[in-house]
This record gives structure tokens, C-alpha cells and sequence, in this order.
């Protein structure tokens, strides 16, 4: 039996349930109205998948986890879909090769749509009709299922984005540029004092759904430290660009130099051109690279680069939570999560008197964590399981959203994470550096 | 100026000049019909190409050499043409990437489509409008432009055909199977005399169009030899699988075995399944192996092994020529092209009683020949020049043509050609030995 | 000016500092003693060096980082040696590319022996006439480069078993074999409770050398846990394998099955044969795996699959240095390390009353801990700040020191690493688990 | 029973051929005297093999092929020999893994020495016992041994050469240049009628011995030609060089040019430095490009870009052979292997008149001609029919010798192959022009 025992879901009124199902669902679709059927077909590279491919993958999760479960009778819409869709669940079977994923033309945009339409009526039809006894599970694994989808739309714009800047004549996916220019200003620092601090998902903190990577929530020491008032921008980049920051071994860790050679990186992924002339590559074109706007699409490497570049250093994951925990629009107060007694007070706490900005849904803020187990971590049981645990390995946590995650899906104790030289995220810096004692 | 002086072409009507072009043209389209945009857009590996990309680059063809050229005041459809859909013609300027050609979404299909109609309309229109003066430059240019558009129809069936074969629902791409089964009887021999014979393209035999590379005309000697009745067949090819034919060393080429080591090869491209239940994936869709039907989609290594297998050799291709010269319905004579007084006559001449089957157009026959230059070879002057000669390396010649080739495209001078380890062409086995002396 | 600021190392005298020179020196040579020159070129992966690469390298460090800087008029015994020798520090300038370490033949072996005794005799010499103004740091760099030359002791004696390992003869190192054997007991548990404690290097505790990486001594949360008595054994590992261990997704990482499927890993490195009967080459040559004797040789990634199959899981850094502070021998008292009021007292105390075993010197432990900076933590300064922190990605640390590692060599806060699919170090598990609370 | 029918070889006194076995045998050792065991152990690239192997390899073949078969109670000097030091005949059995020979540092080279000397004694007890009835086939063996010592003497020198190229300090393998400067002067060229021509191995013009790729001797038609009076040479190249011949894609064959760019070729091999002052590393150590010695280690791609520059073109391997049989000093007559009647008669007959230079021994000279089967071509029988055949695919035809071939192996019937990206090799460049009719 499918058991989320680690994060804390109510039942809800099947109305409500249904409502947020619509939303999610239709919300997916709003983002491919700007493409063509062959858009939709595009894979660039293996990490990336197909537009068509995530509108039918987050449609098989909610077939293989819900309807197979709570449907009576349930046949599948086409029994190939089984393996076609599968991304990576071992439990479920056999699944199809990832790298070729853009090679699947048939079942067609239409037919993919046509999915979609019947598993909605059918999953809105179960949700109508389950008893009481199930209504809890039916709601955990409905709720996860449009987390997942969520996560997907995101995938869906970075991958999309990607496959476009492989056409010469830079297509624009949309009239909008996602990432907004700021007055620009200074990079101001945030003092926080440390302490034993309590880290992970908190129901009453964090509302009704978490992944099994937050919890559970455990203690864990914070040292003094000093968080930047904003993320880096392209104007910052530009100033390690002119300063020889990608011909610098002394910059890189060891392994991001041998990427930088590998790979012959001497500009951030998607921009061109010569100094003083720099444009990039985005969902809305080729445009100016502007100074002002948060520099994304950065790689660990380069992220943790322009750090040291800038004589500081990434966030913790902890740095960061402590720190969006403490902003006065989320109401928390320390006394919620900081061990009674171990707080190290600052000589002058200036940490309540405004907040880092940014730090929630501009670009993904690389930390200095592995993505790596909590402490007494479980995964969910059941196929589900594969979710999350199995990817602990040689990948770093990101935290805070991007603008191109969807309304709502993040939150302070969220854990993203992606291998150190992945650049397509909308995946920026913010700066971090010791309080010394 | 461009000259295809190598071919030798008369200059022809305007008006069936225009008619050759409109039904070339009309049957490209003809050939996408049963395909999706999503099916056009296919690329499975990078010595394919998308349909959209062939039914582009062939248009391109005409625009960049008949348009640019001929056309008063030449504007081009699209200035990113001209790169996008740029095969390898140096010359011509930079090229899109071969591997990439699946990423390119936009132009999607109903533009090149209209790109087609375009192009076609303002060729007409310059076939209807030149001068006499220059109507024999624009006759061979065209009449290139239509021969290169029917290779490249051959080459978009073989190109879908692979492209389907990674659907696990192995789609069929029309409900005709393709490769015709005929009557079952074992391979007899055709003994042919050699002497002094002369190869390459002939006018007066072989009609008015020949590319460079099958020029000049020239002797080479041919030692006697016999030729087999037909093609090797599936049921051959079972019976060399049975008799482990892809795991014994002697009968392969060092590289032919490192080729089946490094690709694990155990049965030809394909095929799946099991001994006595064999399928294979075709044009119709998956089928049983039919044990009556030319064996094809066969390396030169496969080709070759199996040759030594059956105790003989593949045919050079100058055998093959000189068979394919004598068949009865070609109305040929030996005086036409072996050298008075060098053909060496056969104790028993059978030649002339009855011809090998199969000869033209079931599947393209491997030689042993390396893909060379004849002697005294000139490339075509100008651009055009780049077509052939700089791709004689590393390929062998193939002949005859196959069941994807359009009708009336091949002739017994015609020389195909593909690396040893090509699989996905319409490629088969003619056995042949020698007369000992 | 070089500083070594984060160790703490006292001066010495010149004639104790000689000593220990002298005593490091020659230990290296005996270890080749086994080898011949041939033997000492060998090369099997870019991981890996050879024989005689480690001898000049380790000699390089001393003329490059001590001589270079203390002895008056110095000049090089070979200005090609800067490059050949260099490992990795783009601050000392060029480096001969890392694969190719094995194709340099010359300087031989006999040569590289010269240039050890001349620059043994030169250090030596600046032992005795540094003055004592200088005294601290020339201690302090000698004491770094035995440190460094008795971790390439280890690695020349894990290189050259890889390196015999590809001679199907199999030729044994040395006529014993380095692990033992132990009586056969199961796996027991010791209970430890958990709380903000001290980790890393404290020079009351762990003498008079620290690596940069084992600074600076920091608290961090640990939870109650239990560690196993013992490492796994070759037995377990045989009943992993019996189990279909290596053919079960569901006990690895994701990364980790990758790994299984690409490297077609079925059984450890170096163990062959079949069920029932299984060798393996050790430095001793070929042998009989026997069950009593550690398993070792494992990736990270079976590392993780293993403790994953016997229901535990591998321990964090911290849990194995606590335990290992906790050890009766060592003296240790919780009060040196632990935070006043902080330590959770468990139920029933069981760590005093025995402690696990073969915590040092049998095998190098997986943990779960990245390879990660400590709060706070500065890399040396000067030309040696490359030593440790630019590898700081992408790696596990590994605790405690093998059967290869020097004697003396290793301490309770040493931090080795190694990424996740290295296999050839002595490198084994020890199993850890939760405490329920 | 092993016959290798297509050579012709007679029965030699025993006296005479245990006097060839000795100089043979001892020449090979003569050749690694400037080397140390740790020289005699590199292995650069899975293509070259290590001195060490060579030596052991032909010892083996000796071993395998002859003792095996003629010594009485035959025993193994080692029976894992059999395995290390086959190179490639399956029908023999295992092999150990071409890329790896570098890593076999055990035997040693005394040990492989003693090796060869116990097989020396015992051959040539062998030659002294075996009677007349098995007496042809054990010179016929024994005398193929020979010939294949002497392909690997020059391969011996080949990849040392190779080998110490990867060395910073460019250590010299011997004293002198082995390509001789020649006074400047231009390429003339000598004039060659064509017709029906004899080619391959004739006993009578080339000796007592050939190998099977030689055989059958067979006609076949050449058209008039001429020939360059000498090879290219640096003067040229550096023409070439400085024309941009390694950045214009028309100069290159297709494939070539994919070479040029994947391997970023900007100079032939061992060439380093700037225009004016390029170095190049020879057996002579690191030396100045001397203009007037024939360019070599060119790959067949530069040789065939070189000649397209030149405005000329690579011959075939028919005309090279035709010229070197016309020289004055082999005592050739036309009459010998031209077809009665059919040799075309030139205007001027210019080539009895002087010959070619460097036609022998200078550098091996690439032809057009694919490495192919002679017509009714049979491999040899038994275990030595893997000699040669099964390499015929994907290499071209070199003729005529180089520096490093030993004295008296090469003859006009001669025929050497290499991968058209081989460079290696003493491989240069001699012109060829057709004459137009």
C-alpha cells in the first residue's frame, strides 16, 4: 500500500481536490499554446525531454498511481504507454530509453491531448466517487501528482528554451522575458546569528504538502553568517567575464576547470557575440544582455567560480532556509525553529529589520550542500519511493524557485537539486560569507 | 560558369523540361503523405535526415543553383535557407550541423511546403522564360536538381524507416511491404568471359543523364567469372544466423568482426526475436521474415561475411556492369563495349541464353569495389563540383538499385556508394565466383 | 609566504625534523623494492601513476616547495622536471598531462633514484643550517611533504596492484597478503547518543599535523546511532552477490545502477571466476576470497547498496569520528569534544563498555558525507592552497585508513575522498543505523 | 596442413637459411640497444605496440608456426605466451587486448631475450634435423617468420619513435636522421604509355619470396600517365602550410576534412612551432625542418590534399608498380609483363630515357589504390591465411619502402596498407598526372 507518511496532507472536500486538479491540469496546456506540434517533438539532449513527453509522462503518473489504484476496472488508455512514459520508476517496469525520447513522433500532439482529456475525466470521476476510507490516500497521491506536474511545467520551459537555441534563426517561445531588471544597487550583507537550528518541512510553517527529500525535520548547527541582499547579475558576470574569470584556474574547483576546458566554456550558456555587444539566448529570443537582471543558466561551477571571484562564497542549504525563514512576510519566529537556549545572538541583529530580496521565484540559488539525505530520512513506500532518495548522489541543492516555477509551488523548505555542471535551469547565484567570531 | 561537361544531356522542349520537373516535384510530396509534421521532424541518428529537412534541402538545391543563377533580379525565400538546408556544399558557405537537422522545428512543415510551391512556381517560370543561349546550362542544372531530389526520395524512405523503428508500436509507414517474395529455387551460376571491357557511362546505352563519378567511360579488364541468379534471400541469411554465422571469426573481415563485437551484433538490422519466429521491422510495419524475400538492410561487412559463408565472393562492379549490359531486354551487344579482340570467349558462352533476376531494382547489390575515381575523373566545375569526387574514401560502390529507388532513376552505369557498416539502405547480396582458368 | 596557519605544528628539532625525513624517504624505496623498472612505468588508468612517477612527484614537492624557498643559490636538478612532476598546481606553472604519465621512460628508474638521494641530501642540508627564524616554517613544509609522500606510499602500492592486475599471469606484489582474516561473529551494534559535537582536528587530541580539510575544529549535530561492530566481510559480500545483488535497481542509486549497467559490473574489482569458487588478485596475487577477511576494493556505490541490502545504512563522517574519539585507547573523554548540556544521554549507555572494532587500518570506511568544506574553512595560503580544497566536489569521504596506509599516517579527524566509482583504494563498509527515538 | 601455395619459395640449403634465420634474428636486437627496458615498455597508442612486444611477438610467431609444428615433443617455453603475444589470429586462439601491451610489465625484457634465444636454438636445431621431405615447408615458414621480423623491425622503429614523442624532452632514439637531404631541385616528370598490364608478384623479377596479397600476378589496364621524378618534401609542405592548406575544405577529401577539424590539425605530425622556425621530432630527437628531405608521416588525407594542391594527383598502385619495374637498373624489359600487342606506344617515349628517384626506400609512397584482393586472390592456407586478407577493407596501398624498411625486404611487387588517418609511418608523397589524350 502507497503510504507519504512523511508529509502531512489533509483530506480535503472533493470539491476542492477537483478544483485544484482542473487548475493544475489545464495550466499545463496554457504553456504549449505557443508551439507547433514539431516543437513539441524537440529533444536536445538527453537531460531534456520533449514538451509532448512531459504532457503525456505527467498524465501516465497520475493512470499508473491513481486510476490503477482507486479505478474499478481500470484499463489502461493504450498499453504502450506503460513503458513509453515511464521516466524512471524500475518498480513500474521496463521504461523507454531516455536519450531517445525525442524520437517518438507517434501517438501524435493530438493524440497526446486526447490522453490527457480522458485520464482528467477519469481521474475527476474517481475523486466524485471515493468513500471516506480512501479519500485520504486518493488525496495524497492526487496532491503529489500535480506537485510532479508542476516540477514538469517548469522542465517543460527549460527544455523548450533549450531545444529553440539550437535554431539558427532564435525563435522566441514567448513576447515576455521572464527574469525582471532591478534599479541597480550594491550587493548589501544580512547578519544572522547561528545556533542549533531546526531545518525541514514544518506543516504549520509550510503548509499542506512536502516531499519526502524535506523531512524530517531535524536540528542542525548554523554558524554566524552574512547572506547577500540580492542575487548576482549579468552585470557582475560581465565584470568576471572581462576579468579573465573563465581562463583562471585559481577561480574553479578542480573539477569545474576540467569542465571549463572540456567544454571550451568562455561565456554563460545561451550568450554570444563579443564584449561591449554581449545577447543571450531566451524564452522571448535572442536579446541584449542586461546588466541589471539576475544572471542565470550558470552552472555549479560557475556559480561557485563567481563566488570565489567575488571573495565570498555559495550558501549552506541551512544558511538559506534559516535566512528565507526569518523574512517578516512569512510571519515565522525564530522560536519556532531555533533550539531553545542555542541561538548565538549578533552584537547588532539586523536581520529583522529587512529581508534579502529575491529570495523566493526569480532564479534557483545554488548552495554549497550535496544533495544528500536528512538525517532518519525515509522514502515514501511503495513505487513512489523512487521519487526522490535514489538521486542522492553527486548533486548539488538549490533553493528558492525561478521564474519560471509555477505560482505557489515553492516554499522555504523546498530542495531542488541538479548535478553540478547542469547550466539549463534558470539557476543564479547569491552570495554568502563567514561572520568571523 | 558551372559545366556538367562529364554528362552528356541534349537540351530539351521547355515544355518537358517543366513537365519532368512538376512530376519529380509532385512526387516527393506524394511521398509524405502518410506522415504527421511530427513524423517529418524525425532525426535517428546523424547520417539520416528529417523528411522536412529532405523535402527543404532539395528545394534548396534548385533555389541555389537554378534560381540564384538563372533568375533575373534572384531574391531568396528566406536568407536562413541558405545555411539551414545547406548539405555539404562548402562552396555555397557555412552549414548547419548534420546531427542537429532533428532540432530544427521552425520552419515548420506547412512552410517548407510552401517554400516548395514557391520555388516550384518561379523554376516554371524561369524554364518558360530563358533564352536559348542559355537553356542547355539550365536543362543540365535542372535535370541535376531532379536526379539529386530522386535520390533523395530513396533516402527519405530508408531515413522514416529508421526513424519509426525506435516507436516500440512500430508504426507502419505504408501497408505495402515493399521487397517482393518470389518463387523459391536455389542460386544457379552465369558464366560471363572477361577481357578488355569498357566501363562507365555510355549515351547511346545508358540515356542522357550520368553523374561525374560515373565518367569517363574507360577499359578495365575482367577475368572470367560467373554470376549468381538472384539475390540472396532471407532464408539464407536464417540459415547462416543458425549456422553461427555472427559469431565466427573466419568469416569476417578484422574490422567486419570488430564492428560485430563493438555493436553486438547477433542478426541484421531490424530483425527481433527469437530462431524460428524471427520479425522484422519494415516499411508495413513489424512482419515475419519471410524466407522468399532478398535478404537487405545489410552491412558491406554482413554482405561480405555472408558471401564467404556461401563459399564465394561479392561481385566487382565492374562484373556487375558488365552483366547488367548484356541482359537481353537491354538490347546491348559486346561490340558495343569490349575492346575488339580482348574478350576472352567461355568454353560454353551461357551468357547470352537466359540473364541473372534481380538485376535492377530490389535491392542495391554490394561490390567488393571501392568507391574510387575512374581514371581520368573530373569532378563538375563550380560549385556543383563538391556533388561526388570528395567523397571517394572509405565506401564501397553499390549497383542496381533498390525497391525505395524511383522508377527510371538508375541505369547499368550507375554507381551508389556507403561506408561499410551502412545497415539502413535497401542493400542485399549477389554472390559471384571465378572461372579457374 | 607560505602559512600552514591551520595546523598546528610545533617547531622541531633540526635533528628530530632529519630524522623523520630520513625514516619517510626510505620507506618509500622499500616499497619498489618488489618492482622492476619496468614494473615502475606502468600506467593502467589516468587515476592512477606509476611506480616511478610517485618517487620523482614526491621528490619534486620537496625541491619545488622547500629547497625553491630555504636553500640559498638554488637551482633545479632538472628544469624539466617542474612540468614532469608536477601533479596539479597550476600555481607552480605547466603540468605533463595526467594519462600520460606512464609514456615517460625517461628520466629511469636509476635516474629518478639520483634525483632522490641529491635532493634527500640538499634538504638535509637545510635542515642543518636553517636558522631559527625560518625553523617553524621549514618544519612545517617538511612535515606537509612526508605527510604528502606517505599518502603517495598508499597510492603506489593501490596503483601498482591495479597496474599487474592487467597481466593475465597474475604476478604477485608481495608474499603476504595485507588484510587479515578474523574469527567469524555477526555484526553487533554499539549504541551512541547523539548532540552538538566538536568535529575535526583538535592538536590535543590528534597530535601535531592536520590537513587543512580536517580544519577547523567545528560543532555539528549528531543523532543518536549505532555503528557495527565490524566491517562487512567478503562473506557478506558473497551473500549480496548470491542475493542478485548486482542485478537489483532497487538496492542502488540511481547513479549508481548506471554505473552497474555501463561497467557490467557483476562482481567486486579483481574477483573472478564462478559461484562457489570465486578469486580475487590481491598485491599477493591470486587467492581465494576468504569470508573473514574485510571486504574491500567497493565504489561508493556498493558501498551504498550493500549497507542498503543488509537493512542499514552507511555513516556520516561525524557518527564515525565520534566513535572513533570514544575509543578507550584513544583517551578521549566526551567532555573534550562534546558541548556542554548538549550531549542526549542514551537510554543505555553502551559505548564505554567496548567500542567497535578495526576502526583503523583495515579498510578505508565509505561514509555518507560529501567531500565538503568545514564552516569556515580557509585552504592554506600560498603556492600549497591547491593541496585539498579545489577538490571539494563530487567526492565521499572516507575514514580510518587501510591495511596500505602508513603507519601512524592516520588520525581520528582525517578526511580521505575519493568520487563514488573509484574502486581501487582498500576501501570497505561499515555499516550504521538510526536510533528510533 | 599449412601451404602457402601463392608464394614461391624454393627449398634452401639448411646452411643458408639458418644463416638468414640468425641475421634476421639478431638485427632485431640490434635495433633496441639505444633503448632501456623502461623505452622497450611504451605503448602511445593501441595502434603501435611496445619494443618489448615486437620482440617477444615474433619470437612467437616462431614458436606457434614452426616449432610447434616440426620440433618432436614439442613443449611451450611459457604456456601464457601463447595468449600475451598473439597478435590477431583467432584460429590460434585468445588474445590479450591490443590496447593494453604497454601494461605487461612481466616478462621482463631479459626474461623475453632469453626467450628468443632459447627458440633461436631450437629452430635452428629444427632447420638442422628436419628432412628432406618436410623441408620446403619449414623454409616456406620459417622464411615467412623472417619476412614478418622484418615488418616489425620497422615497426619497432615506428612507434618508438611515436613513444618518445610524448616525452617533453624529446630524447633521440639514435644519432643520425634516417632521410637524407637531396640537392633542391624541381619535379620533373616522366611520361609512362599504357595498356594491358602484368601486375603482382612474378618470380622471376622479384625474388624467392612474396606474401599472399601479392598473388595472383593478373592483368589489368592502365592508361598513359606520368610520374614525378621525386617525393614531395618539406619545401613543399611548407608551401602548403603557408597557402592555408590545412583551412580550405576544397583541398580535402570529405572525410578528410572532418580529420583536419576533429583533430585540429594545423601541422604534420611531430611538426611544432611557428612559420619560419617549425621543429619536427625524428629518431634524431627534436630538429629543424630541413626543406630539401622528402616530407613524411603524412597521413593518406595530407597526401591527398597535397597532391590537389600541387595540382596533381596520387597514383595508383599499378602505375607505381609499372614505373618501378621500368627502371633501368632491375633489368625489367616492358616484354616481361606488358600484353603482347597491347602497351600504347607514347609520342616520346621518355621512360627508358632516366628514372624516378627515391622509388625505393626513402618513404613509403600512398597510393589511390584501396587495399583489395588481386583477382582470384586466395589466402593462405591454415593458421597464416589470417596474414593478410582479413584487412582488406578501409586501408589504402603504400609501395616502395622507407628508411626504416630493412635492407632487401621491399620489392616492386611490394605491397603495404595503412588506415587513411594512419601517420605514423615513414609515409610521404610521390605525384602522378594523367595525360590527356
Amino acid at each position: 500500500m502507497l503510504s507519504l507518511h512523511n508529509a502531512f496532507i489533509d483530506a480535503q472536500p472533493a470539491s476542492q481536490l477537483a478544483q485544484r486538479f482542473q487548475a493544475v491540469r489545464a495550466q499545463t496546456e496554457r504553456l504549449i499554446e505557443p508551439l507547433s506540434a514539431e516543437d513539441c517533438q524537440l529533444q536536445s539532449m538527453p537531460d531534456a525531454s520533449p514538451a509532448k513527453w512531459h504532457l503525456a509522462h505527467v498524465t501516465w503518473f497520475f493512470e499508473t498511481f491513481v486510476l490503477e489504484r482507486f479505478e474499478p476496472g481500470f484499463k489502461p488508455f493504450d498499453a504502450g504507454f506503460r513503458v513509453l512514459f515511464n521516466s524512471y520508476y524500475n518498480g513500474v517496469g521496463d521504461k523507454y530509453p531516455r536519450p531517445r525520447r525525442g524520437l517518438i513522433s507517434r501517438p501524435s500532439l493530438p493524440e497526446v491531448l486526447d490522453y490527457r482529456r480522458q485520464v482528467n475525466a477519469r481521474v475527476l470521476d474517481v475523486i466524485a466517487r471515493t468513500d471516506e476510507a480512501d479519500r485520504m490516500q486518493l488525496a495524497q497521491l492526487i496532491t503529489l501528482g500535480l506537485q510532479h506536474e508542476q516540477q514538469h511545467q517548469e522542465l517543460l520551459l527549460t527544455d523548450i528554451q533549450h531545444a529553440l537555441s539550437f535554431n539558427p534563426q532564435c525563435p522566441a517561445y514567448a513576447g515576455r522575458w521572464p527574469l525582471a531588471s532591478t534599479a541597480p544597487q550594491p550587493v548589501r550583507w544580512h547578519a544572522y546569528g547561528g545556533g542549533l537550528v531546526q531545518h525541514g518541512f514544518d506543516a504549520g510553517l509550510d503548509g499542506d504538502f512536502a516531499f519526502d527529500n524535506e523531512t524530517p525535520r531535524h536540528p542542525a548547527y548554523v554558524a554566524p553568517f552574512e547572506l547577500a541582499s540580492r542575487l548576482l547579475t549579468n552585470g557582475e558576470m560581465l565584470g568576471f567575464i572581462a576579468d579573465g574569470g573563465y581562463r583562471r584556474p585559481e577561480l574553479w574547483l578542480s573539477m569545474g576547470w576540467d569542465w571549463v576546458q572540456a567544454g571550451q566554456h568562455e561565456l554563460p550558456l545561451y550568450w554570444q557575440g563579443e564584449a561591449e555587444n554581449y545577447r543571450h539566448f531566451t524564452l522571448q529570443g535572442l536579446q541584449d544582455v542586461d546588466p541589471n537582471t539576475p544572471a542565470c543558466h550558470l552552472s555549479y561551477f560557475e556559480a561557485d567560480a563567481l563566488a570565489r571571484w567575488a571573495g565570498a562564497r555559495l550558501p549552506t542549504e541551512f544558511e538559506w532556509e534559516l535566512a528565507a525563514r526569518l523574512l517578516p512576510a512569512s510571519g515565522a519566529r525564530p522560536g519556532n525553529f531555533v533550539e531553545t537556549g542555542a541561538f548565538h545572538p549578533l552584537p547588532q541583529q539586523q536581520a529583522s529589520v529587512d529581508a534579502p530580496a529575491q529570495l523566493l521565484g526569480d532564479a534557483w540559488e545554488w548552495t554549497q550542500s550535496n544533495y544528500n539525505p536528512y538525517p532518519g530520512y525515509r522514502p515514501w513506500e511503495g513505487l513512489v519511493g523512487e521519487y526522490n532518495g535514489k538521486f542522492m548522489c553527486n548533486q548539488f541543492v538549490l533553493r528558492g524557485g525561478s521564474c519560471a516555477t509555477p505560482q505557489g509551488h515553492v516554499r522555504a523548505s523546498y530542495r531542488n537539486f541538479f548535478p553540478p555542471d547542469a547550466q539549463w535551469q534558470f539557476s543564479g547565484v547569491r552570495l554568502a560569507r563567514d561572520i568571523q567570531g
